[in-house]
């Protein structure tokens, strides 16, 4: 019963995902979304819009990976995209993170966890592109969704936002070009400043 | 482009599950639980304990299943598993909002989520117990990480959780020793009463 019991340990310590909160708001505007909530949201759009991967994709790896994404995140917190001075220093807190909190697994399934993650950030499988596509596109249906609030909070220009979407268009061309409408828009109507 | 877009409108629409609020408070004791998160909770625990499903499960299928069991408490809301009234009402008001929620996507997609949500309510394939044992063990084993509360507030005894947990074991012998466990420890320090 250790194994289980170290599984169960997991299950309990990943429940504070829930309590990391990002800066996208929720459609209804009220309150800001969560981990948990997001990782929710994108495991979602990988079962009803990965006919859209560039690439045929197994959907189950896709799933696994933005299911764990964000754990680390329960050390390292979330780190906004247009955070500069955050993202300098995300690497080695989320490192630490994982060390931490993926051993609490039994070995076998902590060593699967370390790889699952790996693969996501480095975005060489077609799965981990599409994954990361997902990542991208979901909080920009979001901001949409609310006018932009996000963007507007932050004072964020369409070359940071593409700056940050450089990969986005490697998991999927069709979301991709969906999303670039979805900038378009919010650049006509103000949500997205033209420059800095 | 137009199925793209039915499915981006659905995408949108089930953000609300992350305003449907449940009994089960978190593990921080801060607040409850909304759907969006319990959702992914189980999906992790489908990534990590689908070796104690008593039959092989396909852990995909399993997945897909808790992503979506709750979808329809958008428009339905939670009924808690003690509310006998709510409970009555409960299948009625669930298909009406799957059809109203399900729709939203193009028809193939929206078939296979009829059919995923009605393959959990039956629990007869091996997935949908497993699915449905997650689905019952995650609130316990929340309510013992914190001190009982929410069986406290609804003064639960050990009778009525019993009648509530009459499939548990179906999915898997090891989980549901391992919640008997934890039910016989919150008898023992007055967390769930003996008898109402």
């Amino acid at each position: 019963m250790e194994r289980l019991k170290k599984q169960m340990e997991f299950i309990i310590e990943v429940d504070k995902l829930k309590d990391i909160i990002r800066q996208t708001n929720l459609t209804n505007g009220e309150r800001k979304e969560n981990d948990a909530e997001h990782s929710w949201h994108l495991a979602l759009m990988a079962v009803f819009l990965s006919e859209y991967a560039k690439e045929p994709v197994d959907v189950l790896q896709v799933i696994k990976m933005v299911l764990i994404h964000d754990l680390v995140e329960i050390d390292a917190g979330d780190t906004y995209l247009y955070d500069e001075a955050g993202n300098g220093t995300k690497a080695a807190r989320e490192q630490k993170a994982a060390e931490r909190i993926f051993n609490i697994l039994p070995g076998d399934q902590a060593e699967e966890l370390f790889k699952l993650w790996q693969e996501f950030e480095d975005r060489k499988t077609p799965e981990s592109k599409f994954a990361n596509t997902l990542d991208r596109i979901q909080p920009v249906l979001l901001n949409d969704a609310t006018e932009g609030r996000a963007w507007r909070e932050h004072d964020v220009c369409i070359d940071q936002i593409m700056s940050k979407n450089e990969y986005t268009s490697q998991g999927s061309d069709v979301l991709w070009t969906y999303i670039q409408d979805v900038f378009e828009k919010n650049i006509e109507n103000g949500n997205i400043k033209r420059s800095l």
